[in-house]
């Protein structure tokens, strides 16, 4: 047996199970570890035939089983663990060996891992893998970083087991060091985006339009088959049909609204201030995450204030302006994301290529949808393309909802219905596209109180006054 | 010479010789050290009288100057030199010496120097002064952390020098460990705030009532006599009447709209995040500076989209309702960072009092304004109040001005003149105050892609449901 397995993979839980499973099925036979006995005897069961899909939960069997140069994918939860995983595992690895960390890292950890390996001749990749339990079984979106070299021994097997769009795997050479991880934090910061709006969407349509479930599970439906096509709206229309099986109703009314986190949205909208880069959207994403876990002082400060009741709306138009604001402010969402990425690959150094990752989110991954075939042709036909707001093929997607996208934000301010995510992302296209800001005000303050100087708008050069006051 | 003076500075800058010259004036006699010999010779020339105020190049002198223990301040950059001149004087000085920080330090750096300082038997303070140039001369507000016990022989200086409201004097002993720097980063963010809210209404009151800079002038000098008293407001109105000496016209329409940032409005909103506290106003705040500074890519942007040319209001009522927005907004800024405080309190163990804080924010610092006083108020008759909001003496202050700001922040959204800041300040005041959000949505979609769970809004526990699809 030993030498002989094309794939190792550590921790068998539901995401490392059924990649291991996707990598058989693609004719890749693969070898897991766990130290959890009955994980390695499950998989080992549910893989069938030994010789393409085995386990065990010892290490050295694990490592011996493998042919070089090794491949080992960690599926492990991010953080001191994956370090102890690494450790355990360096004595039995060879030069030329590769780990590839399949989790959440931040990526300065990813960083570095990579320079720490390198050193000892090991390839280390960071490589996020979205798509959930089922994106893992049937194909996910995966984003590895790390040395190109190295990465044509993954290749193979990365690009059978990913997601296809039109026959194209949803998997590429991002960049070198932490790209991988970086990508997909800020993959996740998008979802972040639009889960959030997603939620708004669902609350406007409730309150203002009195959507019952089923209408809302429909209208969600018919999104999905237009432009809005996309695995958020797609798995939000069939949330709202889920019967509860505890009581007689539906499920969604049933889970309580304290959102919980993970961290990769925070990571994202953090970075993002470090970089200078604004993400108005993901911040706002996070802050509602956070409002919400406030359950209990919710319900005190609900007592005390009252909030207009929601004038009724037409469901018809409403819907259909609904469409056009979530499309809207999906736009702006990616445009964010796509901003930092592009800052951040400057920053670090990644040469990232935005087409390239657009491409390989079009399948697979949790923010796939419809749009990110247009979002891959604008950085195809410009690859230095500072903003999606700034591509010709976005004006008029743009200009065609934005009106409606103004009238819900008004509605939603006007009858206390929070928008946040729809509120941040129209300010955040005004702001874009005003070539004039009241930020003068904010110059001429900080210069007043404490001499930090202003530009002119005549002429070159760094300027302070002596205020009279 | 040797061991008289009571007060040693570091760093003669323009706030180090005037906080000097402020401790001179209140009958201490005050030592200052620089590497460069013109401030030196500048501070003994304007302090006049040398067994009052003197200064020297020589940190020997200037250590050898002082009475023990010790109280040495350093007013120089944040960052490495202040590890640098830590490091330079540390073999001069005895146990029990005293060196305070008074510059905006990273809160876990005043950690890492506090506990090392600890060690060599010297207390060190993170001191955060507020006020500006002309603060640090006639009375600034000081937030001062560290040992309870040392601070004994620096509160009589601080007390001298700092501002009075009311006589009381606008400084504390704050709490152990960086609790200074950290109110003082706090401080700052809330600032951002309230600069981002003063330009969002002098951009508005200038699109959509037409008002000029007189005019603008004179609004904001009335407001300034009311509720809305503060010093933001003030210097806003004296910053509108400010003539340019370059060209005939007012200096504010000369300023390029690209405003900086130092980093701790970012600091803010960063560890707000990791802290798990909502601050939108702040965020957005952090993401307009971000944005203005785009500057080119926003003139490219600005010829690419059509945008409503904002519909002319009634300047009267519309200065009215600008008045009430943005003391609707004020008070939604200096609730989340209270609110951060509070909770940063029980996180790094500062034993903060916020009614203490809001007091001595009451004169001298840059957020300093009227409502101040009902701050102090609020949490003095509630020392565990987890929110402004939650304030009984706030609920009609928010209750009589929430229905304008949904007028403006409407208007807003519909003329294309981005209030961020209003309008962010207003779902946080909708969501705070909603005792259900739509977040179960979102708990809905975490437990469907990534199996997270969900709790329910009928029984404990904890919930996973295998989603039909």
């Amino acid at each position: 047996m030993a030498n002989t397995y094309d794939f190792g993979l550590v921790g068998l839980g539901v995401m490392g199970r059924n990649f291991i499973l996707n990598v058989a099925d693609n004719g890749f036979t693969a070898f897991g570890n766990d130290l959890d006995e009955e994980k390695v005897n499950a998989l080992i069961e549910e893989g069938g035939d030994s010789n393409k899909v085995n386990a065990s939960t010892d290490a050295k069997t694990f490592v011996n089983a493998l042919s070089t140069p090794r491949k080992i994918m960690l599926l492990v939860p991010a953080g001191k663990i994956v370090d102890v995983v690494i450790e355990s595992l360096l004595p039995m690895l060879h030069e030329g060996d590769i780990i590839i960390d399949g989790g959440n890292s931040f990526f300065t950890d990813t960083d570095r891992r990579e320079s720490y390996l390198k050193k000892k001749g090991i390839n280390f990749f960071g490589a996020g893998v979205s798509g959930g339990a089922k994106g893992a079984r049937k194909g996910p979106s995966i984003m590895p970083g790390g040395s190109r070299e190295a990465y044509q021994h993954v290749k193979p097997i990365f690009e059978a087991v990913s997601a296809k769009y039109n026959g194209e795997p949803c998997v590429t050479y991002l960049g070198p060091k932490s790209a991988g991880n970086y990508v997909k934090m800020v993959h996740n910061g998008i979802e972040y985006g639009l889960m959030q709006l997603t939620s708004e969407i669902y609350d406007l349509l409730k309150k203002a339009g009195g959507l019952n479930n089923q209408e809302l599970h429909q209208t969600f439906a018919e999104w999905n088959e237009g432009r809005l096509q996309s695995f958020l709206v797609e798995i939000t229309s069939e949330i709202l049909a889920q019967k509860d099986e505890l009581t007689d109703g539906d499920l969604v009314d049933m889970i309580l609204d304290k959102a919980k986190q993970k961290g990769t949205g925070k990571w994202t909208s953090q970075n993002a201030m470090d970089l200078g880069i604004p993400v108005p959207t993901i911040d706002i994403a996070v802050s509602m995450r956070e409002i919400s876990a406030l359950k209990e002082e919710r319900i005190k400060a609900d007592k005390l204030y009252d909030r207009p009741s929601p004038e009724t709306v037409v469901k018809g138009s409403l819907v259909a302006k609904a469409e056009k604001a979530l499309y809207f402010a999906f736009i702006m969402a990616y445009a964010q994301g796509m901003h930092q990425l592009a800052d951040a690959s400057k920053e670090y150094g990644y040469e990232l290529e935005l087409a390239e990752i657009a491409k390989i989110w079009r399948a697979g991954c949790i923010i796939r949808a419809r749009l990110l075939a247009d979002i891959t042709d604008a950085f195809k036909a410009d690859k230095e393309l500072p903003n999606l707001l700034l591509s010709q093929a976005f004006v008029d997607k743009v200009q065609s909802t934005v009106d409606e996208t103004r009238e819900l934000v008004a509605y939603g301010a006007t009858n206390g219905i929070p928008l946040p995510g729809l509120s941040n992302s129209l300010t955040y296209f005004d702001a874009y596209t005003s070539s004039k800001l009241p930020l003068n005000l904010i110059q001429g303050q900080r210069d007043y109180f404490g001499s930090h100087t202003y530009e002119r708008t005549d002429r070159e050069g760094v300027f302070h006054t002596e205020w009279e006051a």
